[in-house]
């Protein structure tokens, strides 16, 4: 069986609907995955992630490195028994948190080369102080996959660099060029790792196309990662998912030199349902976003636009004090099908940890429901009409 | 039907088992009730609650009247459609929350009388000021009684004021008077509310035993609060509870003095196995502690006696880091059922919301349990064996 089948292309769009299989499940594209950070989705259980949708969440290996570290996850088993998830799993592999939250605690990065006093990039890698308590740790592609490996993702990524938009183009291309040997680096470690594995299901490696926001960077690195043993292709950058007008010209620029016929995944996409429609109809089968339970623990709620023009509500705000209706009238998921904006209203005010569960639930549900409809959608070929509907 | 039946004596001690008959259905005693303050046991749903086996809970109503107010409480159809319980609720009547927080804000607090500048104390009823924003509130057993009527739980409390035990004994004397005219009160506003109602299911009113740790007000106090017509009798103050050797002493002085065909009621019992067993053997129906929510929520774990002596471990201890084994392997509960120690310890020492509740269901799961099998001990006439496997 082939990892990634497209099982129907959209006529008017490259929207595309497809079926990863992995050693835990398929996954019908196009995909948002939660992300469960330090192995949990915050505030939500396993049963909660299966109510809501998720049919794969994504994990980070620098968290899990720093704690409980990836031995002591692979002596439970591996990261699906340790948070017992037994759907897919994708990890990151560290690069854009060694970069984002290696300097934090210093403060001392310089923005003209993405470089502090806390993170030291070379050749082999790059040397950071972790966030919690200063300590120091070296990444290399090759520990980046031996970590991968240990915990057991089904999907894992290469180590990259991800520079900041800021950095001069001269530094932007010097980290490109390392990112790319880095993915030849993390192929050949992978192949070996997979060679001797004792998982019992393959892991597939994603590379990951970076060059910021310069034209000629970003269609060398989509043609350098296309042309490496992957099985997916990712594209990376502080812009993507953040900034959608960037993240559209990213995307029209290497949409078309990346093979059709492997899994396309956006870093950090999902902050609106807009959004979901923006990277699916540029040929994209996964993203994943932490907005949509961040937000939610503020009381930021997603609602259809009958209800609100900007998709969302501040669940917060005293007009639903005493309203007895459900945040969204048409949503079936636990929260709307048993609880009020009031309660909702009262337990965020009260600062009640039930609050974030229930609105987690909700976004969550909200987001993976809107997912099911894309894809119903464009297997009806009228995805264009059902974005017009949203968006 | 009788509210109140006793189904069954210990021959050996003065333990029963009982049916509570409610609105929202019967309560088996002896009970533990799960403290949810604010109209939430703290990180569960009500979904948890049932599968934990809880069939009564406690709410507050000094904390309701403040935040989001009875009024608004009411407005959602009580409290039961509020918080979505549809099992019976006990509340409280705002009376020990009167005297112990809302005189923290300011910490004034006399203990030589039980007053202070943010709480005076007259006749007629009481004044503080909110703990969460130094706002003024009147409190008398009239409005305590309206407050619980709006509420709506099945059984509410009397209005009284729960004395330090560092009062002197004129101060707790004087109090406990109060206390007594202020219970007549209660009474009678609760029969007048009770007579206008559009419930459509009984309330039932308990009053409160004071007297602090002085025998002879306590005997006074029993006397006096038995005379009145009470649907059951409870025993507050300080001590209760809290102090287990004052609790066995107040209990040996009052239970031959209160009537038996009432449910009995100790305010604030439930730290530990021990303490259950000590106040059912002398002949309590009802009681309710935050220990165990509470201390979950710092990783305090309840487990049997063979894995630890105190019946507690620490799931932030180091040596739990590694340990792939359930808190309790005996124990039946969500958590044990499907998480391990290990993980535990790991989302505990990320400070990830899931612990909270995790470690919430185990603990209620633990009581719950151990008052179940109290209640099967007493009916099969073996609760001394049962208490000495415990104790």
């Amino acid at each position: 069986m082939t990892m990634f089948t497209v099982t129907h292309r959209d006529a008017a769009t490259r929207a595309r609907t497809g079926i990863i299989h992995t050693g835990h499940g398929a996954i019908e594209t196009p995909v948002f995955m939660p992300v469960g950070t330090q192995a949990t989705v915050k505030s939500l259980d396993f049963n909660d992630l299966h109510a809501v949708g998720a049919s794969v969440i994504l994990s980070n290996t620098y968290h899990l490195h720093l704690r409980p570290g990836e031995d002591t996850v692979r002596n439970f088993g591996g990261l699906h028994r340790f948070m017992r998830w037994d759907k897919p799993i994708l990890t990151d592999s560290g690069g854009f948190q060694v970069f984002s939250l290696g300097v934090e605690r210093g403060g001392t990065k310089s923005a003209a080369n993405g470089q502090g006093k806390l993170v030291k990039i070379n050749e082999d890698g790059v040397t950071f102080r972790s966030h919690l308590d200063g300590s120091a740790h070296h990444f290399t592609p090759e520990s980046a996959m031996e970590a991968q490996h240990k915990l057991g993702a089904d999907i894992i990524m290469a180590f990259d660099e991800c520079t900041p938009d800021s950095a001069g183009e001269a530094y932007t291309k010097e980290a490109m060029g390392r990112t790319h040997r880095w993915a030849a680096r993390s192929g050949r470690k992978h192949r070996e790792l997979q060679e001797a594995s004792a998982l019992g299901y393959p892991q597939f490696l994603f590379g990951i196309i970076q060059g910021a926001n310069h034209e000629y960077l970003r269609k060398i690195s989509a043609e350098f990662i296309s042309g490496l043993e992957f099985d997916g292709i990712a594209i990376g950058g502080e812009s993507v998912g953040y900034n959608m007008a960037a993240t559209k010209n990213i995307l029209h620029w290497v949409m078309p030199l990346i093979p059709e016929d492997k899994p396309h995944y956006t870093m950090g996409v999902g902050y609106s349902p807009s959004d979901l429609f923006a990277v699916v109809e540029q040929g994209i089968d996964m993203f994943d976003c932490v907005a949509p339970t961040r937000v939610a623990r503020n009381g930021t709620l997603f609602v259809h636009r009958a209800i609100s023009p900007t998709f969302k509500i501040n669940i917060n705000n005293a007009q639903y004090r005493a309203d007895g209706g459900p945040v969204d009238p048409s949503c079936p998921c636990f929260t709307c099908q048993n609880h009020t904006r009031g309660y909702l209203h009262h337990l965020f005010k009260a600062e009640e940890l039930l609050a974030y569960r229930l609105a987690t639930i909700h976004n969550l549900h909200f987001f993976l429901t809107l997912m099911s409809e894309i894809r119903q959608a464009i297997q009806a070929d009228r995805f264009s009409q059902l974005k017009q509907e949203w968006v």
